[in-house]
């Protein structure tokens, strides 16, 4: 027999996100290409005790199905935390569980994508997103990021002239560039979407994250009847347990329920209830604040490294946030060339390409700055300083 | 603005499983409507005990990103159960965890299917596939089944005549029947599909819930390279750690991987640690037998007051396992009307119309004989006797 796959099998990118997990499971290999939080601040122990009240005291329930949209006191809690952290009025009832933003991803392409609709995208731009996208084969568009966010003028032309279903970005610490919006680009986008029927897809993986613990507003803000808002505890809490969340108007979210209930039922109950009540009992701001402060000093140590031990026409981005930064390579440097070289000696990068839908960054790594200590990435740039010059 | 949604959005069925929840969740009514085990036969303490073991053992790795086919010990497990139970050579390469069956649902149809591709299912046949399989838009053919499985004159002509993509079926005490393919159609399903392009989708999430205890061979196992086959941990173990598994052909595999990926990246790591090691330390078999003998009595004490309570022109099949029967209602009853005076009455029936996806059903509903105990049927049934008498 032949086996007759969809069309849009043909369509999605080859998957570079499981390649990663393979490099970063080699232990001779330093990996600044994978996309883990720190596992020291995993707070193994105090999740097991609230695992053990649950079981102790809910467990034949935490183990039953459940409903679709999620364990009503963790989106509850999220509630609160929108209303206290960033003033934003997000009731219970407009807010979802989901499996990690991932899953995000491809249920908001589900209820808006037909084949061939454009969407928007920052460039760079997620590559997650990218693959879940994909499988709706629409048309990408995408504008370039800057140290503002996103050009305005191409933002306002791609908008205009594609008028694409949703523009997807993550104005806080984007992944893979690390950059973040400026509070006048959040305005300006938002006042460009008001008139159109264009949705802005804010995804904030990483807007707990910022070093100096201050928080961004975000452009759900503003256009909140217009906004898609997504979260996640991966990278706060675990990301083992899968638990994200998204927020949208009641019109959309009742789409995306029924989505999310073809697609699996509801995500992981007893997670949903362990998660819950280590929140209850747990001081969240202190845990990200030592997180972020860690994450903070590992970036400047890299970004110092960068600029001091590589030859010149290297140069990188400056996060104020978040888990990544891009690095531009000197001319005539090809980042899969350096992949290739850097595995060999002992150090892993992500090429950029994969991050650029419509082609291009060639000479453009993705490093991680969180999965480590200050001791490996001294180490790790050094062989990749070493590894550079050899290529040039 | 206007929302702009994907034309799928339109095509997708009401949210049956959603209203569901709601009844099951009020305490007056007896519930026959809902699909849950048993929650006394969810070990919570041995789940409890392997927790703590992981958390202790291995907590941060537990609570860290995996990979997406899934924990490579608890495929083992599944691999090695298939073999001995039933003498199927599946390696733990050919096996893919995830979120549930459900999610299975999903993303088998993505890979297959393009918009008005044909897609084949039971008549009547399990409502959480037709909600699955509706957003990617196939045209439905059923074939009607009956006590030895799927008529084969009308399955041979369904194949011949609309080849789809896939044929979807629940050999083993199917949802909603009840019923269960003889060997005799299993192997004439078989060699009816062998010369033809379209795949076998066997949904296998009671097959361990025969009454007697004897396994049933799988259709898997006649033509290995031309299905798909699914099974779950929900019915066995709990459902609410959304854990269940696909087996299929390296290279269908292989897509279905690259969907899971950019669906949700991987199902939840902890539940999967602390299911392995669970299974690692309980015997299973004698779990099983305790859960099919208490349905098995719950089940045939329900046939016995169908038989005995109810006015002549009432209906059922008679299962061999599972969790659930179809009955049919006596001439002129409708079972939307009889839904509704239910509730009144303090009973809760599903109504069999979902079920048919090309139409009809309007006689028949499906009644859970496994989430409750012998006196909550006996009352729940009198009280269901005494609505329809009220109807007639």
């Amino acid at each position: 027999m032949q086996y007759q796959f969809a069309d849009r099998m043909t369509c999605a990118p080859p998957s570079f996100l499981g390649r990663l997990f393979a490099v970063s499971s080699n232990p001779d290999i330093i990996s600044f290409a994978g996309g883990l939080p720190n596992s020291a601040f995993i707070d193994t122990q105090g999740i097991s005790t609230a695992a053990s009240r649950v079981f102790e005291e809910e467990g034949s329930v935490a183990l039953q199905y459940s409903t679709t949209d999620g364990y009503l006191p963790l989106r509850e809690f999220i509630s609160d935390r929108y209303s206290r952290r960033l003033g934003l009025s997000i009731p219970p009832d407009q807010i979802q569980i989901v499996n990690g933003s991932q899953q995000c991803l491809d249920l908001v392409a589900k209820i808006f994508l037909n084949t061939h609709d454009h969407v928007a995208m920052e460039r760079p731009g997620y590559l997650g997103a990218i693959e879940a996208f994909s499988f709706y084969e629409p048309v990408f568009r995408d504008v370039a990021l800057g140290p503002e966010g996103p050009d305005l003028a191409e933002f306002e032309t791609v908008i205009r002239d594609f008028r694409p279903k949703f523009f997807y970005g993550i104005p806080n610490s984007q992944n893979p560039s690390g950059q973040t919006y400026s509070g006048e680009t959040r305005k300006a986008v938002a006042e460009i979407l008001k008139s159109t029927d264009t949705i802005f897809y804010e995804d904030d993986a990483f807007g707990e994250l910022f070093f100096d613990g201050k928080p961004r507003q975000p452009v759900a803000g503003l256009i909140p009847d217009q906004c898609i808002l997504s979260g996640s505890f991966s990278k706060i809490i675990a990301p083992g347990m899968r638990i994200g969340w998204v927020c949208a108007p009641p019109e959309i979210l009742a789409r995306f329920n029924c989505a999310k209930q073809a697609a699996d039922l509801h995500s992981n109950f007893l997670c949903q209830k362990i998660l819950a009540r280590y929140l209850e009992s747990h001081d969240l701001d202190s845990h990200i604040r030592t997180i972020s402060e860690a994450y903070g000093k590992n970036c400047r140590l890299m970004c110092d490294l960068l600029d001091d031990l590589f030859p010149a026409g290297m140069s990188h981005t400056t996060p104020i946030g978040g888990m990544f930064m891009l690095a531009t390579l000197p001319e005539g440097l090809d980042s899969m060339k350096l992949f290739e070289a850097g595995i060999k000696g002992g150090v892993a990068v992500l090429p950029g390409t994969p991050f650029y839908v419509t082609g291009g960054g060639q000479s453009t790594i993705r490093l991680n700055f969180s999965s480590m200590d200050e001791a490996r990435i001294f180490e790790g740039m050094e062989r990749l300083a070493k590894v550079v010059r050899s290529l040039l």
